[in-house]
């Protein structure tokens, strides 16, 4: 990477539809301008011209460590800490079943409400699995630390709420897990590239995350999955896939895990979408996470002071302290669904969260201060028009 | 798709390098020409000018079923029992778990030594995950059937042997095992485009496989697994992921599970290699399943004769009869390492399996009979010659 660092917005790095203020890089990323020259040569050159000799020729085998040193740099994990593969729920999957291995005696999972739910379905799935008496116990927010009591066994937090952008004070908090003897598990989904993150730093054993937020990998992007090193040689694995183990290409009939995070592969990695990613992730080298997040926090205070002048109708659902609040800003509003498609009519992409959460992302890669303005703009147009009360706003579908 | 058929091969189709014999499909097909465009609108006008709305605008959140039904139509599949995602390990992983939690008074897996080694290695670590006394049993291929005892909760077989190519009865072994009691899993990783799969006629409950090998669908393209319908509302989730969920958007706090095979769902798909596949699938629409088998042992029988009349020091591996084989052709050569690495420098591309396995794939979609007589001309020169003893052929490092 190119360590000659530029001031942001970075704009000229992606492609972005003209007219439109894209304010939803927290559920899926815009275009890098770099992917797509990359992906051709993976398909045209790689496999089209070197077929199952890309794993050797074009080191397909390697992309995995590859990819998770690049966004171990964003995460503060070192060198060899971070793997890519596989999707964020599988991940989770695999740190919090390792994780209860670890503390055979302990049956509580302990996370919160404000996690994203699909960690919590991979919870319950392990649970029922096992079959062995454990239990998810789910609390408020800010009730996390108190009850980590010494009954349980792993703490799995998501950093940065979806909904509200709420940030968990992870040192303080893994502090604790620590101090009750429980294994911590942190799920980086809003956190990876929108804000600093010092993994190694908070002493955690296990963070995962997905890199089509706000590392632009593309939709599908693969996860990634951190593990303390020290602990790392001893983890039990429960996705045992020939990847992850030590010697794959072996054939041998029982499973022998790497003795490093490689054990945390599975199956054959998804090189399309991982040479998608990997060009995406160098943007990063031109970025400083400190001056990144300054300007992420100048845009999101604009945002907020700007709505709440004009848009008086809309209640800030995110944290009003910045330090609290990660790369997004919601805001309740009963007819939410209907206002967030209408301003997508007009351009304007955000997204909505049941079941009153209206969610901006401020990505300071491609956005800048007058994005902000010209979106307060269109949102008070929406709101004093009452565009919301048009029933082809409210009755249009959207998955994400 | 084209219900017009078309004589084989259908070379037109696919992109391959001047001068090589590509007898590797069986690891990782051929680039098929559809893909690059299909794969450039995905990412230059959905991802890049859609954006978020990519998943309703172009239906990516549809995809796992969409390709799921192309796939099924190649294994006797019905309409909507097909779903796409993950990796291959995964989704053994995953019946496997399910499987087990249908018959929770048995405690055996049973496998065979013909097995891929990464199957095995998941049933290792889900019963070390699960810690219920579970055990796996892995007999020689030829004795699956009489192993299947009343104790046996799940047969776990590969259809066709990764190294010989031989293939089970997958109706009599089925049978064997619903005579038992137990529960039916098949993996069709070199079933799948390789020879003709009836799986709703096999009465088998599971089904899994990969497409990156007769498929086509590039490297890291993502497997399927099948769930025989009338069992699919009861099957217990270990990897209950979002996408599983009945209502992934609705954002419930507990799991509910898909009604049918989405609920084997877990994370988000991966877009661009679901996209990549897609347009792999096209030219299935030209291929009669059993035209293409007729001509796959054609190419397999005449290699077999001229390698067994030019090339003395090959024994081979695979069985003779061709109805117990599937579309590859092993032998054994104690110097089958180096002899492959001296026939790849001669574009003739095969590959090897420990411990002296010369393995070929004869895929008749790009394979005709010229291109068999002119590998084996090249197979002569490298034993003739003695090729294999040049150092440099035994020293190269492959992955796969």
């Amino acid at each position: 990477m190119d360590n000659a660092k530029r001031e942001l917005p970075i704009k000229d790095q992606f492609i972005l539809p003209d007219g439109m203020i894209y304010l939803d890089g927290n559920s899926l990323g815009p275009l890098p301008k770099a992917v797509e020259a990359t992906l051709q040569t993976c398909v045209r050159d790689q496999w089209g011209q070197h077929l199952i000799k890309g794993w050797n020729l074009d080191d397909w085998m390697g992309q995995p460590m590859r990819v998770g040193n690049l966004v171990g740099r964003l995460i503060g994990a070192p060198e060899g800490s971070v793997v890519m593969g596989d999707t964020l729920s599988v991940k989770v999957y695999q740190a919090l079943a390792s994780a209860l291995k670890m503390r055979p005696d302990r049956k509580v999972i302990l996370s919160d409400s404000g996690n994203f739910p699909s960690d919590l379905y991979m919870a319950q799935g392990l649970i029922a699995q096992l079959a062995q008496g454990h239990e998810l116990k789910i609390v408020a927010p800010e009730a996390v630390s108190a009850a980590i009591t010494e009954d349980v066994a792993a703490v799995m937090i998501t950093q940065v709420d979806y909904r509200t952008g709420r940030i968990h004070d992870m040192n303080a908090i893994t502090a604790a897990a620590h101090a009750a003897g429980a294994v911590m598990i942190w799920d980086l989904a809003h956190s990876a590239g929108a804000i600093p993150v010092d993994i190694a730093a908070s002493g955690a054993e296990f963070a995962v995350g997905c890199t089509y937020k706000y590392l632009n990998g593309g939709p599908g992007a693969p996860a990634f999955i951190y593990a303390r090193p020290d602990i790392v040689a001893d983890l039990s694995t429960a996705l045992s896939g020939w990847l992850g183990h030590d010697a794959p290409f072996a054939f041998e009939a029982s499973y022998r895990p790497a003795a490093d995070i490689e054990r945390m592969r599975v199956g054959t990695p998804p090189v399309l979408q991982l040479a998608a990613l990997e060009a995406a992730m160098t943007v990063w080298g031109e970025v400083d996470m400190h001056d990144l997040r300054a300007a992420s926090i100048a845009l999101s205070e604009l945002f907020i002071a700007e709505v709440e002048a004009r848009c008086p109708a809309l209640e800030l659902a995110s944290p009003r302290d910045s330090a609290q609040r990660g790369s997004q800003v919601s805001f309740r509003f009963a007819h939410g669904y209907a206002a967030i498609q209408a301003l997508i009519a007009q351009d304007v992409i955000g997204d909505f969260r049941a079941p009153d959460i209206m969610r901006f992302g401020f990505t300071p890669l491609y956005l800048d201060s007058d994005d902000v303005r010209r979106a307060v703009d269109i949102l008070q147009n929406v709101l004093d028009a009452r565009l919301w009360d048009n029933p082809a706003f409210q009755a249009v579908s959207r998955v994400t």
